[in-house]
């Protein structure tokens, strides 16, 4: 998608260079960022240069070729790939791609290695565009039906962010969004900020307003009442890990407007690509949460008076900070799964049906 | 209350001067300012250097004294109690102080004007005290229940600042935790931040670190899976304005943690002086729900490394936001109001039975 006018993907391959834009520097600075070492690719992944769960995903797909660059030898493969995992524990894209690179590289001891896992860390990031590109066709059908009985603007409230800067392309919550603006049907969307690190309003309202689709960023404590003004249609999501029986993991504070919009009858889409889903878990709590620095929370960083981007202290300074990551919203809130396959219910046989599992 | 071990109250009158603390500098700063005239007053409560429903009807009730000071005439009086109603649309405390100053003051032609308008206020303030000890009285009873099942140290949720920083002493939710800590039982409060203006952590966080009482900051979305866990024993949250029905009208983000605590079985209380009932609403369609300049979402102020405060901006330059400064609460998933007069089913029969109406 844009940035300035110019298309971007949020990764890709260059003279043996993985080349990510740094997104700890946006929306106050436009930066492509170099990695050239595992350790590179690794730290990215810790430090919420790439996030997102699909992003994440290719990040650590083309760490393993920056790992084969380094040192072809299969005990350090092995040794890169459990660090990649292990980088961040809640999404679970992160270890459905590194198995999936393993897969083919395991036991290679040629020199074709290099070559094939290049091969399966650009399918990996061809397929997401894909499956997200997918995703928004899906998607569009259920946002022209609410805009035909509408007539009107559609107002879709959305966490976090679930666009194409957490993804390779398009985005999983964001890809009917542009799909829906692409063919003429106005939208506008609610960005919630998503505290505490602000990817709803650094991120999400950042690339809309690059693609030119109307939003409007607010506090995470807002959508409430805008679902009893009757000022949301729909809401879509993302997430991080979607279990077995329909669950969704995501970003902390998704519970929360989903229990909003089953209070208000208003529709709770969460839009994934198949490689979230997480077949090996039924029930939330064997889910590790993340808990992350408490910093996250009471520093903030933004541009001052001079333009100079500045990190301040928000927070009394005898006071301390808990930070989780990521919350569970259970199925029975969830109207519908947009994926890749279609749209399914949020539950165990849906799921399944879908997916031939 | 306590700051840095010193007694104070949110407001006083000394030498034809209101004394207040300016609430919008801390936790940074602990700054006495002074209101002089009845524009201070008004300006003070607009940009909330006073904030929270039982302060603002004291603010405004010591701004009247403050009119008639500078001109002891009618229709000056009337005037300025018209504005000082005007400044704050959604607490309905500021018109209940004021309609009270005026039935005392409306027609006094006599020298006997000022002190008639000062002891009033100040009877105001009294009473308002004598309503949060009590509310903290009954709300304590509910504390120690909960701790004599559970034998280990409560954990409560609190949302937006309802301390002693809200009102003239003790605080409407805190007052109970003031009250349960002073009786020796284990008490942590989880404080949710409070977008965009973090009451939670400047002010809440901060009086009850000043009274050595446990707490710990959390973003707004975080309360859903801290419940989810049974980490949440309970939640008190004050009001802005309670109507007829037990609807409650609260700070933005109020209503989306009582959903979670429906849907986790977390008892929710309200605590409240009678004063902030709307005996003439029932329908939370009528109350006039502020909404605020957006620059309290996209900056934020703090300290810089050199301890200087500092404002940022924290959106992207393109972006617009919107703020909404309450929610409300359908009085359904409120288990208790808790009053001056006693704990109440959150009901239009409740509460008329309570207060005799």
């Amino acid at each position: 998608m844009k940035i300035e006018g110019k298309e971007y993907r949020t990764i890709w391959f260059e003279n043996n260079i993985v080349k990510i834009i740094d997104q700890t520097k946006l929306p106050h600075q436009f930066i492509i960022k170099d990695l050239k070492t595992i350790n590179d690719a690794i730290n990215a992944i810790k430090v919420m240069e790439v996030r997102g769960a699909p992003l994440i995903g290719a990040t650590a797909a083309f760490g393993l070729v920056l790992a084969i660059l380094e040192n072809n030898d299969q005990s350090f493969l092995k040794k890169s790939a459990e660090s990649l995992i292990s980088a961040r524990p809640t999404a679970i894209n992160l270890k459905w791609a590194v198995d999936r690179m393993m897969n083919k590289l395991s036991g290679v001891n040629s020199d074709k290695i290099l070559a094939i896992g290049l091969n399966e860390a650009k399918e990996i990031c061809e397929e997401d565009v894909k499956f997200c590109e997918n995703i928004g066709l899906y998607g569009l059908k259920i946002i022209e039906e609410i805009y035909n009985k509408k007539k009107g603007t559609v107002n879709i409230l959305t966490h976090c962010n679930a666009g194409w800067l957490a993804t390779i392309n398009w985005g999983t919550a964001t890809s009917p969004i542009y799909h829906a603006h692409k063919k003429g049907i106005p939208i506008h969307v609610w960005a919630d900020e998503t505290r505490p690190r602000n990817q709803g309003a650094n991120l999400t309202s950042y690339e809309l307003n690059e693609e030119g689709i109307k939003n409007t960023i607010i506090a995470d404590n807002t959508g409430g009442i805008l679902m009893q003004r009757g000022d949301v249609d729909m809401c879509i999501v993302g997430t991080d890990r979607t279990l077995s029986n329909g669950d969704v993991c995501n970003k902390i504070g998704t519970y929360l407007k989903a229990l909003a919009a089953h209070d208000n009858g208003v529709p709770f889409y969460v839009a994934l690509p198949s490689s979230t889903i997480d077949w090996n878990i039924n029930n939330f709590k064997e889910i590790p949460i993340e808990e992350r620095n408490s910093e996250e929370l009471s520093h903030m960083e933004g541009l001052d008076e001079n333009g100079n981007l500045k990190k301040i202290q928000v927070y009394p300074k005898k006071s301390k900070a808990m930070n989780l990551a990521f919350d569970v919203t259970p199925a029975k809130y969830v109207t519908a799964l947009i994926t890749e396959k279609g749209v399914c219910e949020a539950s165990s046989l849906g799921l399944r049906k879908l997916f031939n599992k």
